[in-house]
């Protein structure tokens, strides 16, 4: 469990609100992206990124010359909130007010550092690209110091962190259900489609790369 | 098209950036979901919500009571930072360094204001719910004083925006396309369900319904 902070209390519907590690891990480790907000000059900035957690620690994907990158360059890191959201299912309901939808949600709040030695960089790269597609770092031929120089990944400890879950079925005004209206949920996925090998390959499709499709919704 | 700002030009793959307004609006058409970036003390926070946009605003939904709610209550609104990520497809090269994800995104900043006419809420409402379900607004039970005081409706001019996209294959360097890996892309998609209608509905699931399902793609 984590522990609440004010940051992380809501201000309203704390039903929805969660601290549990396992379904926030859970959430971490099934979305590709994140949403990386920071703050320059006082102003709000956010940037889309590519994410992998290692135990307690989120690793960010950046360009060492982004925004966000540049950033981080401060010897105590950058102040980031990442979010990170699946959504489920649209939940439609009798009256427009009832109208939701179904997702499970994280935002974590600290300081983004950058990692500097190059170990710890590679271990977390291998784990983005290991998250990606199982087996896919001893396929492929691993970054060049240039390219590893290009790459800025960002440590963010998971210490400040809560979840948000909506789940099931519509909810209406006890009034409402004798409503002459359709109400339901419309679930909704995300799906790999059939992979699309590049030209001038010869290899076969790994195995492991349909075994780690999204979610194993195939 | 967009003008570019300094907040809005990228300080590094410039090719992937563009400010074509009709691209723009296709991916906030399509999102259910945003993050909304914004700043608390000094300090950068982040909400994901459900957004829609009519014409060059951008509405965005939140409670009343929230953080967001709350800060948009200064009489000249709060700035956010808005993005919107669509993934399309996991990149996956022959080296590392050159995985990927195909994605559109957007980033809008600008400041947020409170809808307050009742009038033009109800609007942004019943816009937000036609892009959940077409038709939806008319087989619902409209929201009542007390449920449209409790909503918190933002509206975001569309004038400092930027896209972002990555479409297509894999690109290697010269040298490694002769390295004996597979490479390709994992298509990604998101996908409707069957509808699970509530207990106790007797009319029918709407025609509408399934013809406004996401990206037309069940």
């Amino acid at each position: 469990m984590y522990t609440a902070t004010p940051r992380t209390t809501p201000t309203r519907k704390s039903d929805r609100m969660h601290y549990d590690a396992e379904l926030v891990h859970g959430v971490l480790d099934t979305a590709y992206h994140c949403d990386v907000a920071f703050v320059v000059d006082g102003e709000p900035r956010v940037l889309p990124t590519l994410h992998v957690r290692v135990d307690d620690v989120l690793y960010l994907h950046a360009s060492s010359g982004s925004r966000l990158g540049l950033a981080a360059r401060e010897s105590d890191g950058v102040r980031v909130a990442v979010a990170v959201t699946l959504i489920d299912g649209l939940v439609l309901a009798r009256s427009q007010f009832h109208h939701s939808a179904n997702y499970r949600s994280v935002v974590a709040h600290g300081s983004a550092t950058l990692v500097h030695d190059d170990g710890s960089k590679l271990a977390a790269l291998t784990a983005l690209v290991e998250k990606i597609a199982a087996g896919r770092s001893t396929q492929t031929r691993p970054p060049s110091r240039k390219e590893l120089a290009e790459t800025a990944v960002l440590a963010l400890p998971l210490v400040e962190v809560s979840g948000r879950a909506r789940t099931g079925g519509v909810i209406d005004e006890p009034a409402d259900y004798d409503l002459p209206y359709w109400a339901g949920v419309v679930p909704l996925r995300l799906v790999a489609g059939e992979p699309e090998p590049d030209a001038g390959v010869s290899a076969p499709m790994p195995a492991d790369l349909l075994a780690s499709a999204p979610r194993g919704s195939r």
